[in-house]
């Protein structure tokens, strides 16, 4: 035993980060040589993105995969955009360096956090080719381009440089570069298609960032092209300060020692957000701790009282002291449409419902959960429906299995909302797909490479929230368009056989056929709406048809109105029947009395919509008999709607002053938004919820 | 847009791994209360067994949890070990720095292997409840026992310390500690009861290491405790070196400019596995390298092609260069028996079967894959069977959905096995439990928290390979439970009816009834042998009964042969039948002839084994006639019986002498493994394979 411990003891060592995450690469998404590949595209897209959006830049974006050794699957990877570009100083920093970058302590909606990403994929390619990455970048500011090849010193985690020097970037067009970044590097890897491939990453990343222009070059030398779709900017996201939720005392404990500030009231209202002036004094007083009192000099136990108060488990006078929420200008949702448009765009299904919770906040930071349910013709009904799951408008490709927003669909009973599922638990089965993202400014995934969420109570709740809703809306759907069609066999039924019934008695009496009309409207005894919505492949409109029968007795008099994307640009055309905007986004037709047995059709088309974009129009109705195939509008649901497209309406794509760009944080003003126990929902489907 | 670039590098900065993992405390397993006191628990008792294996102590740890303060989910975690402990100077690396830890660059199977674990504890303490961990630690070469409170300045990444000095550790009997190390830390954190659970962790824990004692008393006061059921180590595991299947070219790189050897054949012999003198020439000479060149000359060009003949990309001859396999004695697999006793510990069911596949390779990494599975009553048939997964003897307790050991029972399609499975994919339902054990040198997990095992094509395919096995023992299991059931059914019907039958024709004709045992075996025309193994509670005994019955017409000769736990301790007692060894773990009886009707029981208990340690006999026999629920045994079969014996016979357990102790790896032998394509298979149900 005697001198076991001791030599146990000598051969301990510490170990670098990069030697680290060299050996534990799987860790950052370097498993299989496909999903290598992936995991590389998918770090310097999503730096590109990161970077245009900050710097407020429309982004062009270039991938471009060439095998140079086919068989021994070594791949050449060049990405080019239009961002910023690097500083020449900073270079080796960002590619060289782990954790080295400008987001680890912002509190802000990104893509990326850890400063890993990029990085990782230099260590990836020295390490299975031996060779360094190269770097192009130019800035507005200079003239030529700074070049240089990028390699780790893993032991020190240092870049290592070679090959440094500056050059002219001239265009293929000959004209220059204006501002930009160029990556080229090689690796193993294997290029392939599928649900799990570079294709399918870039062409999900182009539905969620619309505002993107994505060229992908595949290996084949086939060039693959998503075009730019809107030229609204994201809405710029704003770093926000920690709220007193979601800090632990640990931190707490830091920041106080590292202050200089010179009294706690200062000290709260400059360092967290949420905390008024008035609430800075009453978290004071609960923690019995001086207002003029130094953070510096603050003992631990005050700062655990303190904590204490934070978390409301000490009162002020009984009562826990009151903070403001985090503003949520440090997100940036996806938005309803996007999400149609994501789940709808090479599907032409009938039905898509959204959900778009309201911002929530958990530990402190803000965040908020959209979710999309497409059903319909078109997918395979006996296979498990496909799960497209995203986090801060990041496709995730790989984890399903462990990741949290599976784990809340797969926590819902879907048996009830008209999907197979076996024992009620699982992802269900059927010809649907589920949709969900993710947005805050902290995700927490469960592991580097960013593919899985992490259990997280409140994000899970609020995930789970949206599944249901999403659920209803689809029950709703799948009951409307029974008894349409239940409506519909009774209509054809009663439109054949009393008819025929008539011309037999008619023959047989010897007697003239007598008119039929109000005996089927009798039978009938109902009004029916449809409505169809189709993409016109000649004119690139959408063309939408609504049409009114009357199959009562008795004449009736409504005024019909229906949902159009105003907001997203669309103009009405050749508008049959006139009417007038009801409210943004709603239009209304007052239409003619219809006579028993009597026919209108209203039609429009949709300029300034793509394929894809508007594939269902909600139909509603004013009038007092109720209509099968619409929604009775009232007061509320119109309200409903206004404050729904008011939230959309956020001015979100200015380019911002440079004095507005270089503001802080400090004076955002932050709107209330609701506890994450009690939060807001907002459906398009299935307005006034059937539940 | 001018300065947009130099103003946005201005916010980049470093980030300490401290801070990076302080700030993604979920990557480590810190998510929610309840996972993270499981992680910290977990953390302390895989540092506890690591130490006893490698000091060759047989473990008895303690694990205390306390509740400080209930209502803010505050818990105090204190574990206690016999180890080796740690000396003073090491123990605030080991505890307060990230990254520092002797297992990171060994190449053995261990529980820890990256040096975060027990840092992680001491930083979510602090984090949470701002408090520093004390430890005690007493080193056999030292008098008093170390303690010291350890933090940890993330900032910097090292320790913080306070308290420090020395004190007599005393133990509750009045004798003082020879070894031993104690860490004491409170945390935020929650304790609950289930299948994730700290109770259900030290559980399984105890069972895949059946040497260790373990103690557990619980936050009510509860004491548990988990007896050491065997005084025999698991194999002490010698750590190897890199075998050149596994090696990059930037490891290559590395390792050669760090080189002092001063040629390249020397080089290759001292820093590779599996590369013996002829072997180092015969590379050197496929790369077209000289035998003599120093490691640090090699240009970078050479390098890719020495790992191209590593690789078998370039050959020597027409053929790649034949390199040995690495050695596998640094692997400790769970052995059979264990795998059994975990899943029929607590379930008294009758089926279980176990398969241990043989050492494969993956990226020059030997591991082994090993399984179990349990079928029977007392068990849900309607539920998704359970999934017991392992890694290096560590139960894994979160994840699954993401874990690569789900992924291959998920592959498999079991209805064709005898489960049910909806769709023929994803966990099977049933009342089965199944096993999975990954031994490793190297366990790729999805990350740090170690919960889950990340994709690779050698390990999935070698689960899944033992799966279909598992899958194939259990099909005919199924059958031969279907087979017996009708000949029993047969049996007793020919048993009931026939004697009717006789008695009322005898009636009838007025004649005396007449012997039917001749008519009865005619029918019948079957020779069945019976086994019941069964656990007694007063004689803590396994009860165990074979009978033979000769339904055939013709008097019958057999041996009957049974297998038993004789290496595992076991001794047979009162043996009605005397008999003889056949050989290790086969007793065989020669039973007298038997004549047409008549019934053989041969009847034993096996003392010195556990319940739930052996719960079916598999019955073999010699003899012309075949025997319905016995296996015939010929020389094929015994051969691998007796291989399969001789293989869980190496010794394992032994006390190493201190020069044992302190010896390098380097000699040990290299017995030849199997490549991964084409491994050998051995199961203990079905011998001899049915497919």
């Amino acid at each position: 035993m005697a001198g076991t411990a001791e030599r146990m003891a000598q051969n301990q060592k510490q170990v670098s980060i990069s030697e680290f995450f060299e050996k534990n690469k799987h860790f950052l998404g370097f498993d299989s040589l496909t999903r290598s590949l992936i995991t590389a595209v998918k770090e310097a897209v999503d730096n590109s993105l990161d970077a245009c959006e900050e710097a407020r830049i429309l982004p062009d974006i270039t991938v471009q995969l060439t095998k140079t050794d086919d068989k021994k699957n070594i791949i050449e990877l060049r990405t080019e955009d239009n961002g910023p570009g690097i500083p020449k100083a900073s270079i080796e920093k960002v590619f060289g360096q782990l954790l080295f970058g400008s987001r680890f302590h912002a509190i802000r909606q990104s893509r990326g956090q850890q400063g890993i990403g990029i990085t990782g994929v230099v260590m990836y390619s020295q390490l299975t080719t031996g060779r360094k990455t190269h770097v192009r970048s130019k800035i507005a500011t200079e003239a030529s381009a700074a070049v240089v090849d990028i390699g780790l010193d893993t032991r020190k985690n240092k870049a290592t440089k070679q090959n440094e020097g500056r050059e002219i970037w001239e265009l293929p067009d000959g004209t220059l570069k204006e501002h930009g970044l160029e990556i080229t590097t090689r690796m193993k890897g294997k290029y392939q298609r599928g649900r799990q491939s570079v294709y399918q990453y870039l062409r999900m990343t182009s539905i969620v960032n619309p505002h993107a222009s994505i060229t992908f070059i595949d290996p084949d030398g086939e060039q693959h092209h998503w075009p730019r779709v809107t030229d609204r900017l994201p809405r710029k996201v704003e770093g926000i300060k920690p709220h007193p939720h979601g800090i632990h005392l640990g931190q707490l404990q830091r920041m106080c020692s590292e202050s200089t500030d010179s009294r706690m009231t200062v000290f709260l209202r400059n360092n967290f957000s949420g905390v008024s002036s008035r609430a800075s004094k009453e978290l004071l007083a609960a923690a019995e701790i001086q207002e003029k009192a130094k953070p510096k000099s603050l003992k631990a136990e005050q700062l655990r009282t303190l904590i204490e108060v934070f978390q409301g488990e000490r009162h002020l006078n009984g009562k826990p002291v009151k903070l403001l929420n985090p503003p949520t200008n440090c997100l940036s949702p996806i938005q309803e449409l996007l999400i149609k448009k994501g789940l709808s765009k090479t599907i032409d299904s009938r039905f898509v419902t959204t959900m778009t919770r309201a911002p929530a906040v958990t530990q402190g930071n803000p965040f908020q959960v959209e979710v999309g349910l497409i059903f319909g013709e078109g997918m395979p009904a006996d296979k498990p429906v496909e799960v497209l799951r995203f986090a801060n408008r990041v496709p995730l490709m790989y984890q399903q299995g462990g990741c949290l927003l599976t784990k809340a669909i797969e926590s819902v009973d879907w048996r009830q909302y008209g999907l197979e599922q076996s024992g009620g638990r699982g992802v269900p089965k059927g010809p649907a797909a589920i949709l969900v993202h993710l947005a805050s400014t902290n995700v927490q995934f469960t592991s580097e490479a960013k593919e899985a969420l992490a259990d997280n109570e409140e994000v899970m709740d609020e995930t789970r929230k949206a599944m249901l809703e999403l659920g209803r809306g689809l029950r709703k759907h799948l009951e409307k368009k029974k008894k349409m069609a239940k409506t519909r066999e009774k209509f054809e039924l009663v439109n054949d056989i009393i008819p025929a019934i008539a011309e037999k008695s008619a023959a047989i009496l010897g007697k003239p056929v007598p008119d039929l009309s109000g005996s089927i409207t009798k039978i009938m005894s109902a009004v029916i709406a449809e409505s169809s919505t189709t993409w016109n492949k000649t004119t690139k409109q959408t063309d939408v048809s609504i049409t009114l029968f009357n199959y009562t007795s008795r004449a009736r008099a409504y005024t019909l109105l229906a949902r159009w994307p105003e907001e997203d640009g669309a103009t009405m055309e050749n508008n049959s029947h006139g009417g007038r905007k009801e409210a943004t986004g709603v239009w209304a037709w007052k239409l003619d009395t219809l006579d028993p047995g009597q026919t209108t059709t209203i039609t429009y088309q949709l300029a300034g919509v793509e394929r894809g974009d508007w594939t269902d129009t909600d139909v509603f109705y004013r009038g007092s008999q109720d209509v099968i195939g619409a929604t009775k509008m009232d007061e509320k649901l119109l309200e409903e709607i206004r404050r729904r497209e008011a939230r959309e309406d956020e001015p979100d794509g200015e380019e911002v002053s440079e004095a507005d760009d270089g503001r802080q944080a400090e004076n955002t003003s932050a709107p209330p938004i609701k506890a994450p126990k009690t939060p807001g929902q907002q459906t398009l489907m299935g307005y006034g919820g059937d539940e």
